[in-house]
């Protein structure tokens, strides 16, 4: 089964949007075993988007299309589709209705361009919107099979996931319900991840079912994804458990969650369960740590604060650390007591090191220091070294610091 | 003229990399008055890569093509260029020489496989590498021309700006020296500073030359981009300088800086010539204003540090604000004035707002207030509605309270 991709839109020529939805469609195609060999960009211009179209579907089964299915009069993938299957634009009174509907719903005026998305080629069927207003369409031609869908990202994830991959799959004479899960991994890179898992990827290559990938992002760690296709929800679930496992057992002190997870996420939970409070002393990260963290809506339940300590003077007279190397595990754990004091936190997590791009106080760029302290009066450190320049270890040292503190969690008694 | 693009990698077509080389190509393209039509993704495939540039050349002057010109041996487009050109491959060895060099001056090993790399097809002309090892390629067909370069961003925009668009201008006969200009603005959307530089957008749009570009970047503001053509560096100098001042005129108050200016390096350097330091307090933004005023190198100068008071408590504790609501313009203005204090700077700057999911003290998701307090112990406040969701809104509040700083800078004795 082969699918090529044609993105609709003369901003994403201009370079005014990058492209995303192609490669997000290349990689769903991919995690379910089809394959994508040409994925194009056109302008809004009809000739030029029905020659597009044709090209992608010669060497291919089918062909999906992003974008140009909204009110305006650039608006042309569905009198490209009409062309190409030779037939006709209907109007769709269900459809009109629904976005109808939709306006009187939002108190909002409609302007009768709007009634455009209810244009259906005939022959086509319809691919039911359930965030937007413009429907998304399924248009054979012969043997092949045109898939149209909003240029929006979340509506056209969305209408992938629920009509397009499960049709393209029963096509193909497959099972058609996907399901994915995702590992959520920190403490490894990813060539080392690769061959902690080899034996594994070598199994899935053979079975093709579930499909393994890994997602590298940053600060968000590296991500290990499942994907597999089955007959039934239940299937699918149970195969992508009994691969979970396998992945798991070799790679369980890495996994710190799954999803939607993130490490700031995992630390805000496990503090919450402990009923537990959380203050920060940042120096390298400059607020950092405490910006992602307040990203999650209800942090507040955990989080109190932090003290951004980047002049040694704060780190000494605000936090009372004692004089000496500011860039030291012993400076950490004192940045770590005194935001937990300052700050009337149960726990106070402190980051200090340098980013670069010169050295300091002796120490190499990458360096980082974290300390954390305890309710109980209790106090840990650790010191790494981190790859990259000033932007990416700066990334690197908040999940590094998240991580030491969701460890200590797990392993210290309540 | 018309430039279509091909970019050539199987991880594109994976979605494991977002092509954003095409995006950027036909930006720049688009900058000097080159149309770009069509934009084609394909994988690592010899066959394949040979009918892309060919289907992208059937309809253009030229084909930029990014990517597959490594050492490996999935990098196929000088191979499927010389099958195009019907010529042979020859081995240049003054890049061989090159490329050895290279390796010999970073100490490192040079496995034989990267003197594929001097591979040139017969007849194109070489465009020289300065930040790697692979060299671009300038292949004549017919009329027509291709030009080859790296996947890799920086070497790619290094080439194309030095090479291949002077290449292209000559080709079409315009002159070939380009630069841009970038004003940097904040405090209007995009549609309203359209409407304010309505007269100058229409003369350009009739005069060709230079073109006139908004780039919307979030918490970066709004970018003006300026690009001029012309046959020398003092030529497009001057032009640029013309249509600088008559964009100036019409959006004076918005301009705060240019090209690689941001609002937090105008901030820290107004405060650097006053001799002055900066301590935060912050609460809605949790530490974003310190993360981003850190990310640039030498903050040190300025930046003493912040005080993350998320919870009520340690705004009254730590910054000493006085009961009542805290999500005030009074609130702000004393958190200030604490951080002032507690942090020994010159100069205070606070934020407290409703990043929502919820309101807060009765104001509305988007209520942002911010404080200044100045070294004679001055106070200033004011106070938002911003758009967005809880990630939008916490990053315009950080473009917004330093910008509000900046204003007070420049408007108050010093």
């Amino acid at each position: 089964m082969k699918c090529n991709v044609v993105a609709v839109g003369t901003e994403l020529l201009l370079g005014q949007i990058v492209d995303t939805n192609s490669s997000y469609i290349g990689e769903q195609l991919a995690a379910v075993g089809i394959e994508s060999h040409l994925q194009l960009k056109v302008g809004d211009n009809l000739a030029r988007v029905v020659a597009a179209i044709r090209l992608a579907l010669q060497d291919a089964d089918a062909v999906i299309i992003c974008g140009g299915l909204g009110p305006t009069h650039d608006d042309l993938t569905r009198e490209a589709l009409a062309e190409i299957m030779g037939a006709p634009l209907e109007h769709n009174e269900q459809i009109a209705a629904l976005i109808a509907d939709l306006f009187a719903k939002r108190n909002r005026y409609m302007a009768p361009n709007n009634l455009q998305q209810a244009q259906v080629p005939r022959g086509a069927t319809i691919i039911e919107q359930t965030r937007g207003t413009a429907p998304g369409l399924m248009c054979p031609v012969g043997e092949k099979v045109m898939y149209a869908m909003p240029g929006v990202p979340h509506e056209m994830h969305d209408m992938l996931a629920r009509a397009v991959l499960p049709d393209l799959l029963r096509r193909s004479g497959e099972a058609s319900v996907i399901k994915s899960l995702v590992l959520r991994t920190w403490g490894e890179s990813e060539s080392a991840l690769n061959e902690r898992l080899d034996p594994i990827i070598h199994e899935l290559e053979s079975l093709g079912n579930p499909t393994l990938a890994f997602l590298a992002s940053g600060w968000e760690g590296i991500k290990v994804r499942l994907t597999a296709k089955a007959s039934s929800d239940t299937d699918a679930d149970a195969l992508l458990s009994i691969w979970e496992q396998k992945v798991r057992a070799l790679t369980e002190d890495l996994v710190f969650g799954t999803n939607t997870d993130t490490m700031e996420s995992v630390v805000l939970n496990l503090l919450e369960e402990r009923g537990w409070t959380l203050g920060l002393a940042e120096s390298v990260t400059g607020g950092l740590v405490g910006g992602r963290i307040t990203s999650i809506a209800g942090a507040s339940r955990v989080f109190k604060g932090g003290v951004i300590s980047y002049a040694s003077d704060v780190k000494f007279d605000v936090l009372g650390v004692e004089a000496g190397p500011v860039v030291s595990e012993r400076a950490a754990m004192q940045m770590a007591s005194g935001a937990q004091r300052v700050l009337g936190a149960s726990v106070g997590l402190a980051l200090t090191g340098v980013a670069g791009p010169d050295e300091q106080d002796g120490e190499p760029v990458g360096t980082l220091c974290v300390g954390v302290a305890f309710p109980n009066g209790q106090t840990f450190s650790t010191h790494s070294q981190l790859p990259g320049q000033r932007d990416q270890m700066r990334q690197f040292s908040v999940i590094t610091a998240l991580a030491f503190l969701r460890k200590l969690l797990l392993s210290e008694p309540r």
